[in-house]
């Protein structure tokens, strides 16, 4: 697997389940959700834009992307926290068929433009290690099947020791619109 | 990783937080659980037995052990397969450095015994797949730090095409009795 094949199984539109945990306080969350995903030009003025901000660029463009999503139901509407609609701009920078760099325009764990290390492991497993100022984001996003995807995440403290809370989203492909 | 490695390692008291995901129904389920986790002695009644059943043994027994858990609320009360306590024998059986065999005195997905391949892939997450009767479950548990580990399952039909549920479930060690 490598990134170009990854975003393009990718594509599409998906309704997504997501419990998150809190572990300290054996707190539950839950967001139902549709996320969609296009490719992007590499023309695209948003991503010339995102390349163009960073200090140093490396390794080779491969398979721009915006990612969209509006919770259809927030069962935590008092949470500042729980943004109900978004979207991202991600730009992978391919390092090697498996390693590689994403550019985000708004990072996951904070809101801020962030920049991720990915890597395969051997069964396909995309693995996500991004640094924000406050925490560290790790995340895994594999394909269970071509129209179930799987997203894993666990957002330490920046120490790298506490680990704050955790995720899980199930995601299915909408086969009709 | 290896899975004498994997059971030390997994050996304790945990805290978990399960989320399951019913696909079809856009359903959750949560449910808060203790679970135990002792190696055995590979001379342990129950573990010889559990080998003894089997037809064709193959594979090095390596640290067979028992999983107890124990719910502390299940929010389903009505639900006749949601078991509030239980308890297994696993024993494993190596057939290389990363791959194997686990045979379990109690499925994980059907209450029958059941025999799974596993593999650690490359980043040392254990993925392990079972085939039932009725369902196919693929489980991944890796930790995302010594005191923290993740275990996500999915669970497809037989025929492999229709993925029912997922669940995922964060276990935090208890450090104190």
């Amino acid at each position: 697997m490598n990134i170009g094949q990854f975003v393009d199984l990718s594509q599409g539109k998906w309704r997504s389940m997501r419990s998150g945990h809190s572990l300290a306080f054996q707190y539950f969350e839950e967001v139902l959700s549709e996320v969609s995903i296009a490719k992007l030009s590499e023309e695209d003025q948003a991503v010339q834009e995102l390349l163009a901000s960073l200090e140093k660029p490396e390794g080779v463009v491969t398979s721009p992307f915006k990612m969209e999503w509006e919770a259809e139901s927030d069962w935590e509407p008092d949470d500042p926290t729980a943004v109900s609609a978004g979207s991202c701009i991600l730009v992978p920078l391919q390092l090697s068929e498996t390693k590689g760099l994403i550019v985000r325009s708004v990072g996951y764990a904070e809101a801020e433009q962030a920049t991720s290390q990915y890597e395969f492991s051997s069964d396909g497993t995309l693995l996500l290690s991004t640094i924000y100022g406050q925490s560290i984001a790790e995340e895994r996003i594999w394909f269970a099947s071509e129209n179930v995807r799987c997203r894993s995440s666990v957002v330490k403290t920046s120490e790298g020791s506490g680990i704050l809370q955790t995720s899980f989203a199930s995601e299915v492909r909408r086969l009709t619109q």
